[in-house]
């Protein structure tokens, strides 16, 4: 087992890598100084909960924990207010209080969802996520918890941090191949903003990768993780360099609003979106590598990096002004400078932009 | 201009109290640091907007700020999710970013709802109280934001302590009796949970406050204010001390969730709430003239302590067990032990409640 602590003062946690560490959840709550008298509720989705719900709660009631649980439906649209009001229905029937504490066993959706219930549910209780994505490696440092609105992504939520993540690389091979695709592409962002050799050691072991080798797995997802980690302990309620983590993002969630949360990954958008913003940095006169290392190493992943046609431009720029990152009244980018860095430019004309989703839709 | 600061370190806020001071309402925004790039938004209710959005609106575009507005339906049943949704939806359409600002204008429902939506909008914005009722006295001490659910009261919610508060007394006088007596109770709760002192000068004071009497009621203000300053400071986060501001409020609360939420004031129900723990204190064997002292102020203010008849106590003692104050299985209650005085009990039988409560229909 790997453990790595996300460095946040009084906020600070563990989060815990390896194959099969799942068996040891009671003892992993137990070090959290979890008593056995806080009630306990899992939130997991359809796809997961066959697999591994009946398991985990075994494993907890074993412990001596009192165990209630609810399955969502899976997918963004589960990111919604009316979800968040279906769960604390959940969670006042169960009877939790204060000191209960909100487990997320799942990916990204039910962590950002169940994060967002913990965070709100009598104004703040504990939560542990148990990821069970590669994509939700992201989700699980740093605290970020949201649900969705009608006209934009994650707007409405909390800076909640969990008691510790447990991260079991056996959940992973139950994951279809396209999520680990696009999962793998979040993995890849974290090393175009900080590193240079792990992005090397990413194009050296895609293959291994997506064969979901153990081994290169716990790497890649610590290494990702650890990336993360720096970052937003320098920088928790994303006041400045924080930023930097959204790398692809700005056209990633303009995409995945028009398209409907379902329809592309978030994977896949922030894909597209970090081929886009490799062209602006060639726009601004950045190496041209920059564009040719991104697009290369996605496509070695099997992503592509093509913004679908029947997405409409004007739809895809209206939805980025309603981006968090959109600030008095300028576009904000995060632009590469070289492969391993990034810069926020907070000056960015919206005519490059659009004339880089049109290119983006032809050559991507 | 009378000047109160809630001490929270890092997230310390003034109160500023007076006559008219609204009037200076642009220069108390720059003092904090409010730049006229940043975007406002006023949420205010259909009984305060007549009177005060033009006034508010027209005195900040005077300072330079641009100005979006939104009127919600008074009463409880405005804190819901379905509101938060559609203020997202304003701030949205406004433009609002990180850098904006949430201004409350309005009693309690408007702080709590408005303060909520800046908690969670983009995961937290600043905000700014401008309380137009007694009530809100309280609500604008300790950031306690909230909006309600089907099954309990303030459910889900947040810590977001404002930037500052301005409270003009002038706005009182459009008040209704009904909610200025209701108002009162909840000052009265803070003399009575730790100022005897207080509690004397109140009983001393009753009808120059019902007359709104400008000196008396800024004195009033400012000294709940205080109680509240003090315990808040010591407690953001309510482990343990915040506790005792809820006097009267584990029947209170009950009792508004199960008469619905429109039908009793929330000074309404914390009184025959006061009047119910001022009982279980005498059945605890603390001095008799608890209850005497505590009710005959109460009706000296013109609020009655007694539980209209026709609500259900088998409902009543259900929604007291989806209060957040019932914790690990045991009912807790806040008892007074002398007139200024409370503690913590978490030993209390639900069979003396339901006993009281049955009392309290007769004899409040």
């Amino acid at each position: 087992m790997k453990e790595l602590t996300v460095d946040l003062g009084e906020r600070s946690y563990p989060i815990y890598f390896g194959q099969g560490i799942l068996n040891d959840i009671a003892d992993l709550f137990g070090r959290q100084k979890i008593g056995a008298s806080s009630k306990l509720l899992i939130v997991t989705d359809e796809h997961v909960a066959p697999n591994y719900l009946a398991k985990v709660t075994g494993l907890l009631e074993q412990g001596g924990y009192t165990v209630a649980s609810t399955v969502i439906k899976p997918g963004e649209s589960s990111k919604s207010l009316e979800m968040l009001d279906q769960l604390v229905t959940v969670a006042l029937e169960a009877g939790l209080d204060r000191k209960s504490v909100i487990v997320a066993l799942g990916g990204g959706v039910v962590g950002d969802l169940a994060g967002f219930a913990a965070a709100s549910y009598m104004r703040g209780v504990r939560f542990v996520q148990i990821p069970t994505t590669i994509l939700a490696h992201d989700s699980s440092v740093g605290g970020k918890v949201a649900v969705n609105h009608r006209l934009a992504k994650n707007i409405i939520g909390a800076f909640h941090q969990p008691q510790m993540v447990i991260y079991d690389t056996e959940t992973l091979n139950t994951l279809p191949i396209r999520e680990i695709r696009a999962g793998l592409a979040e993995v890849i962002k974290e090393g175009l903003i900080w590193d240079r050799e792990f992005v090397e050691w990413l194009d050296r072991n895609a293959n291994k990768l997506l064969a979901l080798d153990p081994e290169a797995l716990q790497y890649a997802l610590y290494e990702g993780c650890k990336v993360k980690a720096i970052v937003v302990s320098k920088d928790e309620r994303e006041n400045d360099l924080r930023a930097i983590l959204n790398l692809g993002h700005t056209i990633g969630h303009a995409l995945e609003a028009v398209a409907g949360y379902n329809e592309l990954l978030h994977g896949e958008a922030i894909s597209i979106g970090m081929a886009g913003a490799a062209k602006l940095a060639v726009r601004l006169g950045y190496p041209e590598e920059i564009y040719t290392i991104t697009t290369e190493l996605l496509h070695k992943f099997g992503i592509s990096t093509r913004l679908p046609s029947n997405l409409d431009t004007d739809k895809i720029m209206a939805a980025m002004m309603h981006d968090k990152k959109f600030q008095d009244g300028k576009m904000v980018f995060i632009v590469p400078t070289e492969i391993g860095k990034v810069v926020v430019r907070n000056d960015v004309s919206a005519e490059w932009v659009r004339d880089i989703v049109e290119q983006l839709k032809r050559e991507g």
